[in-house]
């Protein structure tokens, strides 16, 4: 199964809220009827949470720290998550399902939206938007 | 006559509302008065039906199962019911309101869209727009 | 002058609304001051007029049959109207009030945009807009 | 300095309002401080003033004549307004405020929007916008 | 570190709002983890000050003069702040705030958009964006 | 089976030897294995048999006159030609070998290239190339 | 009929040799059968006849001299000379052949190539290739 | 290891030449040395060898028939053993010098070519191309 | 004038061969008819001269220095020669042949080209290729 | 100074010839006048020295083992060499001869292209090739 356990976060840097974007053009896994390959982008956009006074200080404190805590997901661990996704036979709607979840319960954003761009198979090619809170109007439908 | 029968579901697999959005580029028909054939892409874009929490326990009781019920068009099936329009003489306006009325009785989906993109005859293309229920502001006219 | 008369529609489909759109890439006519040809683009998006219980059961009777009446616009007639103004020296601004006009006159639409886009000339490239009705939001300015 | 007495304007010709839009692909002018050309794309958007009784009559009366009272902005006589900045040196912003500013006083348009888009230089490309009366929303940040 | 010294404002020239965007295609700075290079886009897009009465006159009266004041940025000044990153070990986020904070204690906007747009590492990109202020519903998420 | 009575040539126009290309882009058969659609684009490109006296003096005479003849292939056959290819389970590879034949027995030139690019199926898409006598250098790897 | 007296030339301006390419991108017949209009850009492309020894001094006595001898077909004059092709019914390999003849005629270029890109009509477009003289081997199928 | 007993052939199908294409936009492996994804396009270009007599004969006796001989390599087939370097961790040219090894010993082509297109990791993309057997010039380099 | 005084070479900094080439996107002069502006892209495509052994141990000895004599256009003074032209009345013809004798004259090339490519007015665009010495053919209508 | 301690070698996989090309897109040196940043492309592309039965032993002995000697040159050290000319004052032509020079020192390809392309300053923007060796006919100019 995908490893939630290869997330990490760092502590939000910034007070004032501000939106982060991260767009991954290789992702795969495998279809659970037929095995054969999928490939898709993953586009993870959201608004970190506030950092909490303690851990804004423990920040400053020193250099940059990661843990299991609320914040901003680090990029490689990001990177290496979704690698977990290789071989597992897992359909469109749960991959992006998933990931939702299990961001949302690691960073605990204000919002957050994962798009889930599949490529085409015979002809057809997919498209799956899952949201938590309250995303502002000007990214819906994006 | 197009294939309804071709159409399978499956149970929707979140009880949070997402979207779901699958292009179909390879999609023909007849013309109904000359005979040659129309190309154009199909795109279908719907929030599925909330899950009963019947179909929640079936569906997470065994493996994918399909059925005509309410929820999720399953993608093969969608193909081959598109297939079915192949040596069908019919008008654009008509395509695109036959496979949104099949589709609403099928699935009951919370909203969905259909656009019809058709190939330039003559040097004109068109595009046709069909919607049922309350399609979200920022996914009107796309 | 371009030639109403050709001009031919057929009975409103759906009761349901929905929105037709007719890219004609095509177009040419004659600047009135110099004579030249000018190119462009003409876009018609409509919501047709809801058919009235006696067009709706003339249409289901027999085939397709065209008229005068409201409805939506023939393709090949609007082709053939458009073609009468190849040898027309007319305005930019005029072309788009005519067409406007001639196809708010024949059709009774719900709402119409008429958008043309002419190719430039001296590095100059124009785009008019013309609407009738209560053209939805996220269609204006498109 | 830029030549306002090139500018000629025709009666609008349509009491129904419309937008009007000119794309100017090649302006160019001088920097002020380096002396070297600037490069740039001009957008003019506008809806136009009502003809008055009088003006409509005017126009109907013969055929297309300019003037410098309020209406639609002769193409040909834009081109050679904006040719006439051509070895002037000026700043982007102060060409932005500068053509609203010439084009509003002349045309008493019912809303307007210059948009200004500079070649990079050293890798920095520029955008400026700038507005009269109240641009519909959907016009607006484009 | 980055050198806020190097930035310099001239008068805002309109006291009519306007809009300016600057998008700098060759932004480069290092991770500060692995040392390596990043590369972006960075994007400022603001509403400049209204100048004062006394500033407008001192701008009236002789050629463009620099500051330290409100105002706008001065283009070759932004480039020279933005190249002082070079060899800059900083996160995307840090950067991204960062020139949101330098540019906001500089100009007083009345609104400010910054947006990074980082090329991808191992099949990953991103995009930060952080404002101040009131910025328009058109311009943001964009 | 696909149709060559559909074939009509007329009169190679010119006695100069010259080249000629139609690309269709809307082509459509059936795998022979699964029975799914293929969808692909058809280059045929030639020169035309140079016409003989007594054709030559046949076309002047009178006006376009199609026949079974050398010459080259009339557009609108061509067309249905390959219509009639749309419910026929063939081979990417015997699909091109065959309109090769086809058209070489009928317009007999001095050479001609069919070129089949294929849409993909499963991320992989295709193309053919088949030739007939001496393609010019420049033209072949096209 | 395709006006030549429309046709005019200059001398050629320099001894050592050089090409001219011409791109027409607005072209417009009809269809011989049909009747409905064709749409296509011309491009010529020629070495320009070596100037006589005549020529050369009579250019040099005084300004820009239009003439019907051998030399470079003038801008304004083959524009005007596609023109004259608006409302003439012809098949695309007569335009060809055509326009061939004509330049050649006209300017006696060292070599010469006129392709013809058409528009496409039922999903199938078209180019044309005529040639005259020693086209050197990087030009030709281009 | 990567398992040629999936790879078939069946029977060349024409006995005149020509040239097959497959482009495979969806291979990936793994990097010997991170044991991170490398994600690439295949294309694999060949003539395919002539069939002997017999083989013709027993393809014109039955259906499509795989099997391990000479002839063109099957779509399906060729799919399969691509996705079998899914877990493989293998160099770039060790890729490409390992297919051209494997289809050449199973296909005995004329000629072959193996183009890799490997997507970039720290901003550098690469290429690598292996050949077999007398490529035809315009096809080298390709 | 065009002033080729403007014009400066630094010594061809290798002795092995090498080919050098500068695009220009942002040209223009007038047209010595109408005096209306023309726009285009200059392309120098050449080899530098071969370095005489004491210019060799000229550059070796100190800093870039620039002089009239044979080697390579410095960047900086090419502009500005370009930028000389603004103000010129000259066809697109003797552009290009003034160009290319001028910079021949200059840096004594082993070969050289000039490509003009100007854009469209009316519906043409023009290229105009000039040549000196023994252009490479992969380089050649290029 | 540009650090060629940096670069390591690997030996050539196979002992049929074939060609490598790494494209790296995030080059960045210094002006040596102005002292400002410069943006490039390198493009190298090889054909790898055969390798020596000795190596070849060595290489099948154990796992990549990289060394200075002859052979293709490894990734990463590619890239760290290219960065550290990141604040290198160099002109173009320099860098390109350099990078040549030291890969050919380094690896004894058989043959190799180095191709620099520069971003624009100032609206010119430039290309410069060198190679080394017999580079085949369809690579050159490319």
């Amino acid at each position: 199964m995908p490893d939630t356990s290869l997330l990490k976060t760092f502590v939000t840097p910034s007070e004032t809220p501000f939106v982060i974007e991260h767009v991954a053009e290789e992702f795969t896994s495998l279809c659970p009827v037929t095995g054969h390959p999928d490939y898709g982008t993953i586009t993870l956009r959201y608004q970190p949470v506030k950092p909490s006074a303690k851990d804004r200080k423990r920040a400053q404190a020193g250099g940059p720290e990661l843990s299991d805590g609320p914040g901003c997901v680090e990029l490689k661990a990001l990177k290496t998550y979704y690698q977990s996704f290789r071989n597992e036979g897992i359909f469109y709607e749960a991959v992006t399902n998933r990931i939702r979840d299990d961001l949302v319960t690691l960073m605990k954003p204000v919002w957050l939206q994962i798009i889930t761009n599949w490529k085409g198979r015979g002809g057809i090619y997919s498209i799956i938007r899952a949201e938590h809170g309250d995303v502002p109007l000007h990214f819906r439908g994006r």
